[in-house]
């Protein structure tokens, strides 16, 4: 099969040659090879404007991101063989880090594989495709999937975003297999039932789990704030451990819902319970209740999206991480700050945190930093693909 | 008692407000308080230019940094009481984070006690005072130190560069006490014999100890490289871990006679072996004989001690990475990448390995990134307090 050719402008080929996998649609030479009247995911040969052939992509001629490299071998288009190798690769990964299979199996351009997502629950795995090049590939994915994997379901989580600016449709449901009455993810010890169909996202968030299990050793006997909580996974593991009571907060019901339930299925309802509010109201009802906390977790949405909220968003990380010191004793507060904007350095967020503590006469001391688990990996090209941190600070009195 | 004070320029208690401790020379408006005749280690009170009393420093007439502040209340100097207090404070974060007594005690600035080094082997303190300041309070930090900790023994470790800079002599040797005929230092789930006396900075390395905690559970059956091993903080605790076989290079004779006398303390000497060499061409020698090993792990000192080291030394982290990137297998080998360099960012050191794997045709996908342990806290105002990085990759064919 002769691929047809997609020619890139004088010196627009220096992000490929760095690893890059992206293109930009004004990086095109459009007179050479129109984007016009291509189909969303057709699969082009990049050529450097020299005609050095780059590589193989998918296409978008509406994206802003119009192509996206699958391979750097000329000859090489994506198809179940180069999806199954790429799935091998993330799995073996995977495999290395994690004693269960319970992670995110691939994590797009990070695995060589833009536009897939799919976290795994044990024998069931939950699949967004993000962009119209995967989309077009539906069939050789869960084909290559269940020879890698041989899972007993695969579930369509097909309603990000991403798919409307790839004129995509959303969709929700299984995509073969049987779907188990509950699935259960595994994390730090803990089990937690999963609403892979109508959840926020996947319906998980294995990111952060190295980040949570270093708390584990911390929170004997203490007193634990879980801001944002979702269903429970940084808190609930901290109860199992020995902590003394975990809060979860969150603006959720149906979260909060799921905390329950998570509570009760790890044994430790009697050391856990819920606040449903806004994040900032209910920092503000616990501190006018006059309660404290040994730990307070912070782990919020995106609160920098695009860079033009740059300036209110890092204004309110500041002050969320303020509202939550106030709920710390004076000495030896424990406070795990996270964010996910990869807009936010984590430097800056240490700033922020420094700030918010001098308002209060008190000194962040930062004494861990975490970033993303290793079924997140970072492509060392793409600063997209880098975007977790969670800093944790001990407060005291200066 | 009152103290005499020390009057800043305009504008120059920017940073000590941010939270920061130091008072450059060129910030003091030494027409209202001369520099000049003043005592090293003298304390005085400082004051903005319109006679705000900022808090209580101790000065240093001839150097850079010419004062350091001890506390932002007007009348607390640095005694006997604050020592204890503060040495308490860092006593209890370490107590936090650590299961035994083996770690760094005081952290200098991100402890607030600028000029004080205590790393602690047990029963055992190795002190390091290296300003006037702290050289000045030398019976106080003896005393603090005996009363909090109880030790069996205190040592000098006065030999730091930094003290040429105070005017001060070097000087080594016990302190205080009787010093064991082996002291030793436990590090996950191994012990080292640690010369306290002779060996580099204080005998040992603490601050990677999460860092190298997070590669116990990848090494089962693999073939370990330890670059700069030092003693073999790193690796040995991956043999004991079940690593197939380690191999120590260092360019030292006595940290390898070190290395074979841990490894026989750990039992695990069939399973180590050493080469003396300088790391670059070890690493050849390595190469050259055909070589490979599933787990590199790079721990150079700081090749950018100074910001003017910037280009040559960028080049060398590059340099070493890449050769020791070709001792790996084509797929799937593991790069344990650190540095200590304040003046390497974090990213930038990513984008290195980056490159270096570049020009190998190979992607370095970033999976885990570690900071300092928790006894050596970030000072969150200060930036030569956060200067580790570890950063841990797979290598995989693109």
């Amino acid at each position: 099969m002769t691929l047809e050719r997609l020619r890139l402008k004088k010196n627009a080929d220096r992000r490929l040659k760095a690893g890059h996998l992206w293109i930009y649609s004004n990086e095109v030479d459009t007179a050479v090879t129109p984007l016009k009247g291509l189909q969303p995911g057709e699969q082009r040969l990049v050529e450097s404007a020299s005609g050095q052939p780059l590589g193989v992509a998918y296409v978008h001629p509406n994206n802003l991101i119009c192509a996206r490299l699958i391979s750097e071998k000329p000859d090489q288009s994506l198809d179940l063989a180069l999806l199954k190798t790429r799935i091998r690769q993330a799995l073996t990964l995977r495999e290395t880090f994690y004693q269960k299979p319970f992670y995110r199996l691939v994590y797009g351009e990070s695995d060589l594989l833009p536009g897939l997502i799919v976290d795994r629950f044990d024998a069931v795995l939950v699949v967004q495709l993000n962009t119209a090049g995967m989309d077009a590939l539906r069939d050789e994915v869960l084909l290559a999937l269940r020879e890698v994997i041989q899972p007993q379901a695969i579930v369509w989580r097909n309603d990000a975003g991403a798919r409307q600016l790839e004129g995509l449709d959303a969709e929700v449901g299984l995509a073969w297999g049987e779907l188990p009455d509950q699935v259960l993810a595994e994390e730090n010890g803990c089990v937690f039932d999963v609403p892979v169909l109508d959840g926020q996202k996947t319906g998980w968030f294995y990111d952060h789990q190295p980040n949570r299990a270093a708390l584990l050793p911390l929170v004997k006997g203490k007193r634990v704030l879980d801001v944002f909580s979702y269903r429970g996974a940084w808190g609930m593991p901290l109860a199992k451990a020995g902590a003394r009571e975990v809060v979860f907060l969150d603006a959720s019901a149906a979260a909060l819902e799921g905390v329950q339930l998570n509570a009760a299925l790890n044994g430790v309802a009697d050391r856990v319970s819920t606040l449903c509010a806004d994040a900032f109201e209910g920092l503000q009802q616990l501190q006018q209740a006059g309660e404290q906390f040994d730990l307070v977790i912070l782990d919020p949405p995106a609160f920098i999206k695009r860079k033009k909220d740059q300036g209110p968003g890092e204004h309110a990380y500041q002050r969320l991480n303020r509202e939550a010191m106030k709920l710390l004793p004076p000495e030896d507060g424990l406070l795990l700050s996270g964010s996910c904007s990869m807009h936010l350095a984590e430097e800056r967020l240490q700033d922020l945190v420094r700030i918010a503590a001098r308002r209060q006469q008190q000194m962040a001391q930062l004494v861990w930093r975490g970033g993303q688990g290793a079924d997140h990996p970072v492509h060392p090209a793409i600063p997209e693909t880098r975007y977790l941190k969670a800093l944790l600070f001990r407060l005291v009195s200066q």
